[in-house]
């Protein structure tokens, strides 16, 4: 029995983490539940699995919660217990920062959903790795994808093929983008996800990240990843080794198979709930180029991942307070750009920031664009 | 520098193993070149490579080869030299199979190009690796793509998806079959290969007897390898994981790129002659089901490899004689699998066959084949 510590526990990749659990009788304790605000929900799942440590971001809501034995404990605790054996962090935006680099100081591998951590903070995520001898374990499709393309191959990386489906207006004229609805940006064509990553999804700001994130978890630069259009979400990545020899990894987009594979590492499990690739069902697998000039905020990434530095936290701090504008329908869709692109042209960076200059860009960027308002 | 003996150096394989070489300047040194007949091409590599160790078949020819200071050497023999260190077999039929187990027993890894050879004795050739603790490298390009998917996998594969062009006439009306010429047949749509080779990719006896090959070489049931129809011959074969993850091989159909994988292993070496792979110029992949009833040679091998004993050996004789038929215009196209199965029925099996049995049963099948007039 794996001892699990699960951070975000209310949220899409937190919800179908439990519904590994469950589908793998035996196999996990769950010592520790963290949510935000979703109080209801994360009070069914403490009546359900009994965790030993809980925290959740309302405190004021705490004696909502069934007083099922629990102790109120902070993220950056719960990681670092003896018997918390899987560590995932499924948070949103900053907060999983501190919980995932005091997991990796307490000698864990910690199974990352929440890419900004590692997008805002890449070089202290992977320092402190390596300085504990410990793994970041992949959970998003792509960088599981081509982590395991990678597994038992040397360092002959050549080149990456990150594939984007290209979201809901891969096909739209571009001069519709500044009318297209909130309920549109949400109804993604492959992918069943949260809100945010939804509309990160839309805009290919969430490839850009993924981007930064590849090019952190396995040391190739951002030049070496290639984007590819591939509308069908069945290939999740590939990895082109020096010898020209590519290897992708294909399933159904079900992101309980990635989650499950960070778990189950390195072993694989059995797991019949999980849903099977037909071949000859999917008939057809599609690629098609990049079209940079529809997704401005892709191209916003890749320059900040490029320039490093406090760059990319600005980036992601700055996106997420668009993208709430969007979602609190002050902004249009393709204003969230215009709004990430102000903050990053007007950042004076850092570069080699420390893990307060990181959060001090953050917040700087956060309240930069909360004060836009676009013309 | 790896020592490299090389068994079958005239043939499509041998000659693209001489390229792998040619590209990879340092890298090896060619110590034993093996042929048939083709006396003219032999003489040309031994002006070129300077063996120490030469055989040909024609040995009354012998006296047309260059005198550049080798040694004539049965291939058996060639194969135990201390300083071989790569060992690669691309005979036709059973030729390769005594130096294979030859070489096995010297405690050699083999790359082995000679699928029959682990048709017809599977058991052997699998027991005698085992026993040695060396290992049967895979070069043709779909058990290739299977041995690269898997590695650093443990056990827990679920089934195999093998890949087939569907050869020439796969759009073909069925009626048709019985009328289609020599050259049609040779005329494979994604590769260029040797003549018997391409006959039985026409067929698919090739991707039945891959099939069986697979079953040996990774110890999975045959009822677990399917195989899909994909017309671009970009994926050579995908591997299906206990929990539904999915890792598939691609590149362009080219076979310079397996034969050096299975040279250069564990490593990948860079080699610019090599082509790599568009995504996005290849723009489709398709998957079809593979339909039984064009294909009788395919599931003539399919029976034939679930039986198991001798039954694989017959198999691969018949075929291989009515192939020659086929090539000396004295049967039709469709008349292939009537030999085959005429052959298949008549055979007296062994279950548990010696060597010499598997011997004897390939011998049989081979006149009996010869002997078939067909109506």
């Amino acid at each position: 029995m794996k001892g699990l510590v699960l951070l975000g526990s209310t949220g899409s990749i937190g919800r179908q983490t439990l519904d590994v659990v469950r589908s793998n009788p035996g196999k996990f304790k769950v010592l520790g539940l963290a949510a935000g605000n979703n109080i209801e929900l994360l009070a069914k799942q403490v009546e359900e699995f009994r965790p030993e440590m809980l925290y959740c971001q309302a405190t004021a809501a705490e004696g909502a919660i069934p007083k099922t034995g629990w102790r109120f404990t902070p993220m950056s605790e719960m990681v670092t217990q003896a018997d918390a054996g899987a560590i995932m962090v499924a948070t949103v935006g900053r907060e999983g920062l501190k919980p995932t680099l005091a997991a990796l100081d307490a000698r864990k591998n910690v199974a990352l959903a929440n890419k900004e951590v590692i997008v805002m903070a890449g070089n202290a995520v992977m320092e402190g790795a390596r300085r504990n001898s410990v793994e970041i374990l992949p959970v998003d499709s792509e960088p599981s994808a081509m982590w395991q393309c990678m597994r038992g191959e040397g360092k002959e990386i050549q080149r990456i093929f990150l594939t984007a489906s290209g979201g809901p207006f891969r096909t739209r004229a571009i001069s519709d983008l500044p009318k297209v609805t909130q309920e549109e940006a949400l109804n993604h064509p492959t992918w069943r996800m949260g809100r945010k990553i939804t509309v990160d999804s839309a805009t290919l700001m969430n490839k850009g990240m993924e981007v930064i994130e590849a090019s952190w978890l396995f040391g190739v630069p951002i030049d070496r990843i290639e984007v590819v259009i591939h509308p069908q979400s069945i290939i999740h990545s590939m990895v082109e080794f020096v010898d020209g020899s590519v290897k992708a990894q294909l399933g159904p987009p079900d992101m309980r198979l990635p989650i499950q594979f960070s778990l189950s590492y390195p072993d694989r499990w059995e797991n019949p709930t999980l849903p099977r690739l037909d071949p000859v069902k999917v008939a057809n697998l599609g690629f098609e180029p990049l079209d940079l000039e529809r997704y401005p905020c892709f191209k916003l990434a890749l320059e900040a991942g490029r320039k490093g530095g406090t760059y990319p936290a600005v980036l992601a701090a700055a996106d997420e307070a668009a993208v709430l504008m969007f979602l609190a329908h002050q902004i249009g869709f393709h204003e969230i750009p215009v709004i990430v692109d102000a903050a990053l042209s007007a950042h004076k960076p850092t570069y080699t920031p420390s893990l307060e200059d990181i959060l001090d860009a953050d917040s700087w960027a956060r309240e930069y664009a909360g004060r836009q308002t676009v013309a």
